[in-house]
Formats: C-alpha cells, structure tokens, sequence
C-alpha cells in the first residue's frame, strides 16, 4: 500500500519529455555510448559457457568478489577478505536497500540521516526498510552569486552543528555520498574526519555511497572507511555500471568489516536472492582486464573531456553552474528562463512545483532535457533546488554539439 | 535488524553440504545441464548492441513485455496489454517482493496466507513489507502408507474448511503457488474454484506463483487468474530462469490488471529501479525463437523423461516417495535410513531438528543431497516434513546415473 499512491519515477517521467520533443536526453545518468569493446566481449564470453547461466552464490560469484577485494584493497586502504567482507547486489541501489534493511529495525522510530539533495530512491529505500529519513542539507556558501557566476561544487558546505543537531537517540544511519550526485560535490579528508567525528560520536553506522569513486576531476576521492576508526562503521557501495559504464547490467557491491556485511548479504538474499550471474563473470574479467589495460584512467579523462566541454558549453549562452570536482553532473542555473505565465503544464509537472515545471519547460522549449533537483530534497527543503537544473555528460560528442547548437537560442 | 540475526540460507547451507563430500546435487532447483544454443546466443547477441547496456526502463525492455504477453494471453486465455498489465523482475522472488512490498500496510497486522509447504523465501519477504504470514498446511489424504508406498502429488490437498479459518479481518493476500515447490502438486481447475471462491468472499488479493506452469506431466496447469472473476485480484508471477532453464539471468515478471501491476511495478521501481538489461533482452529474443521451435514442448518432454528417471531410481532402492504431477521436485521418503545414535552433526543442523539432520546425514553417507522440506514450514508445522527429502531432478543424465549408483547402498 504505501506505494499504491506513488506517481511516476522523475527518471520515466523526464525520459518520457524528452522522447516527447526529441530533446537530447541529458537527464537520466546513463551512457549514451558505448561501453569499451573489451567490456562487451568480458560479458559475451561468460555466456559462451554453461555453467554461467545458472544461480550465483548469494553473496556473488567468488572471481568478482577476488576482482572486488582487489579494486577496493586499494581504494580502502586495507586488504579485503572476499569471503567475509563483501557482497555482491543486483545494482547498488538494492546494495543500499538491503543495508537499511539489515540496520533498521522497522517500528521503533529508528532515523537515517540523509544529506540533501539526496539520490531519490534512499527515502523510499530508508522507508521500506521500515526507518524514518531526517534531512541535512548542503550550504551554499560563496562570495559569488550563483544566480550570475559559476561556482565551485566545494562551495556546497555540510554544517557540522547542523548535522549534530539532526541526531537523536534515535539516529543509527548517516548516508554519505561523495562523490556526491546530483552537486559533483568531492567531500575532502578534513570534511570526511570531521562527518567520521561525529558518526562515531552518536556511534551511527555510516553508509557510504561511493560509486562515482572513480571520476574525479583535479579532487581525490577518499574513502571515509580508510579514516581511523572509520572501517568498523562503514558500508562502502560501489557500482560496476557506473564504474564500467554498463548501468544495465545491475551489478553492485558493498564492502566492510564481517559484522556489517554478513546482515546486509542476509537481507539482499531474502530482496533478490543473488546477481546475475552472466553479467558478474562479465564484470569479473572486465575489472581483470582493467587492471592492466589503464581503462580507469582513460575513462576519467575521457569524462573530465565531457565536462569541460558541457561548461565550455554553459559558459557560451551564459548560463552559470556549479563546476563539478566528481561524477557525471552539472547543476545548471536556469533562472534567467522566463516561462510564459499561460505555460500549460500537464497535472503531474503542475503538482511538483516551479523545479519540476523549470525543468520541463526547458526540455520542451530547448530540446535539451535534465531532471529537476526538487526531487532530490524533502518537502521542507524543496526551496533550495531553487532554478537549479541536473544536466548529465555521460553523453556523446554528438549529444553535446546538439546541445550546444540547441542552447544558442539562451543567447 | 531483522536480518542480523539469520543464519545460513538453507540454499547456501546445502550447497556447502554437498559440496563437502562431491555428493550429487539433487538441491538446489538449478540446471545442472547448459542452456540451449538459441537461447544462449539471445542473450550473445543482446550484448552486441551497444544501446542494451544501459538502465531499461523500470517496467522492462518493451520487446520483452510485447514477448511475455504473448505467451500469458495464452496462459491466461485474455489478451495482455504490455505497457500497463506486465511488469518485469530480477527474478520472480523480486516479483513477489514487491507485490507484498505494494499490497501490505506496515504496522498494521496486515496477514498474508501462505500454504505449507511453503517455498522458503514467502515468510521473509511478507515480514519485509511488513505483514504477517499466516500457515494452512497441505494435508495428505490417501489410503496408502506415503512412508512406504508411492503416493501422488495429487494426494497432498488443501482443506477449503481450514484455509478460511486461517483468514481474518486483517487478511489482505493469499498465495497460491501450482504447480507446488516442493511437493509437485498441480491444483486442479475444482480446487482453484474453491479457492477463488474464498479469496472472492474475503477479497483477497491473490498472488499467484506460477513459475513452473511450463512442467507438467499430465496433469493441466490451470492459471487462477483465468477462472471467472478472478483477473481482477490476481497477480501472477513468472520466471524466464525456470521457463528457459536460466535460473541465473534473474528475470520475471508480473502479469496482472493495472490497478495491481502499477503498485508492484512502483515498489520494484525502489527495491531495484530495473533488471537487467542485456538479459531481458536475451529472454526477449528466446521466447520470440521459443514461439516457432516447440522448445516448451521439446523441454516438457525432457523433463518428464528426468522425473521418470528418478522415480525409477526411487523404485529399484526401495525409495517411496510423492509422484508429482509438475515441477522438478520429488519428495522422497527416507523414513528407513536409519541415523547412527552417535552420529555428530554440525551445530547449524543439530538446532533445526530430524528433518535437516536426515537431509544433511542423506547427503554424507549417500553422496547425493536434497533439500530439507522443513525449511518450507512454520514453526508449529515442521513435523508435517516427517522423513521427507526434496530431490531436484534438473540435472543431467550423469548426475542422475551416478545417484542411482550411489543409492544402490539403500538396497
Ligand atoms: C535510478 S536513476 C539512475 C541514474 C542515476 O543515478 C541518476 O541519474 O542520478
Ligand atoms: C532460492 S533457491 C531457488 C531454487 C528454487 O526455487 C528451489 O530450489 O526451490
């Protein structure tokens, strides 16, 4: 029942615009390319054999967990166990649900602090869970107006005292994300000690939802598993779609220590069960392959390549944005837009607010499409999305001289 | 919290069991033979295309939802509207998941009626959309002694006296799973009717899990939701893993009205966002081939050649066992073995009683495993598995030569 009244996802419903116009699509954060040939061909050999075809240990087949342990060996700071200390999910989103399941005792009131704007599918996932969502948001704190000039993802700033103060005795979660969607925002060491502080204060499991771990423009990424102290409380999820550009083979992972891990494989087995199985073996020799072939480097250049042309783009029709450090997003400022005061929206845009109508009214007149970061903030804090619009550049060259032609028109 | 205290999945555990002493492994209900060429090539050439690597939508990969309605407006004798009456899975148990996920308040009592033996992974997945599972056993009702004679799946019947007992006011779900895992039963058209005719007075919703309606040997799968009045409250569950013998891919589906499919296809939306694209569009492309090949009649026949086998096996040891009338299962009565009074099992069978230490003492000293049906039962109901091990006969002709070898010991 409690989704019985859900409407539709923002994803189908920006994808569905978009389509509606032809606009190039640079909502959803999916590849518009596609992914290296030596990924594909991983995948196609793991279904030339039999035995792959059939169910995955629940905890995930054991080479992917090696090429795991391996990966995260480096980016944790500490040799992972693959027999204890990882779990393999179908995506990481059901990576992230299955650890609100294992850590929330449905009931009791118990709350997951979520930092805003959040990933829309952890307030519904904190919530089935059976947990309650409390809101932090992300400051704003620059001499510059955003409004008129292009600001740096790091000027988006976490209050320590805010989030404390967000802590209850009911608080057992805080949901990190860094590098962050929808801001690029790279949360640095001295953010993450300090965040890693007051977790360990209130003594809250931290899940860390890393799977842009691997683009970072200029910013190092760090982990906040590798602080001191910070392993025995931290769920680290990652995501081979995003890290092999694949988001359709829905393969995830959590890492850390046995006791957090061992809960979390037991909720994924009662969620789905296991993986599937092809696509983990595919994954397996990809990350294999990876490791010597440099694909995490070139892949980072090729998107910091995307980026710098998706501002360069910005910078030409004067629309300012915030300059990401990581991931594959760009908060565009669309407030100089003026809609048309007699703008007929349909019911579902109408009822969402200026963001959502912001959004489409720009796919609709520019032919280029984002999702509207409304979605990513509770009720309270719908304000702050302000006329702020999420372009994706996980997107072709061709898809982006589209949108550059098409912005002109901003001129 | 609800998961950190679970053991080991009976899956896992039997796996390991077997494993241990390279017994035949008649567990676990996966294929131990390959796929066939054209399906295994599907799923190839989906991998070839660089668009089908990316999110499908959450519903599925339209040439997929265009396939399964094709085959269930057959199944369930109305045509099918792919883009509102279908959703699609990672797997039928996301399927159930979320149909629970959609129809059962939390917090509320909310009841769902499972009928024992009930495939294991019902109770965990009614808890976690927070209902109440409510038991009503098959009971068997025959003239022969089953601890000594062949008896017939068809012998073990749902009391329609007892099942509406089970039901109160806070019922809201019944699932009905036929053909039966494990016992093999295929509910006949007169049960369904009075089945249909207590879910109508109750208004419940059904969930059916018809995940083997591809294997039956004799007897005629009838859907639920083709008997009068009952589309409307029915929810049927399919699996692409069981249909095309690809129990990894983790695809399946829902098929029912609107009004359900759009909850069920809503909570998917957050439990997982979507399956697997590659696959889905795999499954697409064997179900199309499947249409004009006769596979499922090809399959059907193989699969009754397999039960025969085991039956055969069953007979030449002196084995009596429950003959079914569908699935891959055989309920095996080993009421004769008998288990040294010395004899040291583990810890994490010594706690879950006879059922699973005959099941786990079978595997040792036989080197050919099975399941353990208690595992399929409520607490108050577990001696209804008396001596009964599930053996799954998807394997392959070696495997079930080499079990005849080894029960020769039974002689
Ligand atoms: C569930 S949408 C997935 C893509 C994504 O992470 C995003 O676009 O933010
Ligand atoms: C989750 S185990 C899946 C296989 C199966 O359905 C069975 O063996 O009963």
């Amino acid at each position: 029942a409690m989704y019985a009244a859900t409407g539709l996802d923002v994803w189908t419903m920006m994808n569905q615009a978009a389509a509606s116009v032809g606009a190039v699509n640079l909502g959803q954060g999916y590849m518009s390319f596609p992914p290296k040939d030596f990924i594909k061909r991983a995948a196609q050999e793991a279904l030339a054999d039999g035995v792959q075809h059939q169910y995955a240990p629940p905890r995930g087949r054991p080479r992917l967990l090696d090429e795991v342990a391996a990966r995260f060996s480096g980016l944790l700071g500490r040799p992972i166990d693959p027999a204890s200390e990882i779990s393999v999910h179908a995506g990481a989103n059901e990576a992230l649900l299955s650890a609100f399941c294992a850590f929330l005792e449905p009931g009791k009131g118990q709350e997951a602090v979520l930092i805003e704007p959040a990933f829309d599918q952890y307030t519904p996932n904190v919530a089935m869970a059976g947990g309650t969502p409390v809101y932090v948001p992300l400051r704003v704190r620059t001499s510059k107006d955003p409004a008129r000039e292009v600001i740096s993802s790091d000027d988006w700033k976490l209050d320590p005292a805010e989030l404390e103060a967000a802590i209850t005795s009911k608080t057992r979660i805080l949901v990190l994300n860094t590098p962050h969607n929808p801001v690029g925002k790279v949360f640095t060491r001295a953010e993450l000690e300090e965040i890693g502080a007051i977790a360990t204060r209130h003594n809250l499991l931290v899940i860390a939802d890393e799977v842009y771990e691997h683009l970072t423009y200029g910013a190092e990424h760090v982990s906040i598993a590798t602080l001191p102290g910070m392993w025995e409380r931290t769920i680290t999820v990652g995501s081979a779609g995003k890290l092999l550009g694949v988001t359709g083979w829905r393969v995830g992972w959590a890492v850390g220590p046995r006791e957090l891990i061992q809960p979390t494989l037991a909720a994924h087995t009662r969620i789905v069960f296991t993986a599937n199985t092809p696509l983990q073996e595919g994954v397996a020799s990809a990350l294999s392959a990876a490791r010597d072939n440099g694909f995490v480097a070139v892949q980072r250049a090729e998107y910091q390549a995307r980026r710098n042309r998706l501002m360069a783009i910005f910078d030409d029709v004067g629309l300012p944005y915030v300059a990401p450090d990581g991931a594959y997003y760009i908060l565009a400022n669309a407030g100089a837009v003026r809609i048309p005061d007699d703008y007929e929206f349909p019911p579902f845009i109408e009822e969402r607010g200026r963001n959502f109508k912001l959004a489409y009214y720009f796919t609709k007149e520019f032919g280029v499409s984002g999702i509207p970061p409304a979605e990513f903030y509770s009720p309270a804090h719908k304000d702050i999305a302000g006329d702020y619009i999420r372009f994706a550049f996980c997107k072709t060259d061709e898809g982006l001289d589209e949108c550059a032609q098409r912005l002109q028109k901003l001129k």
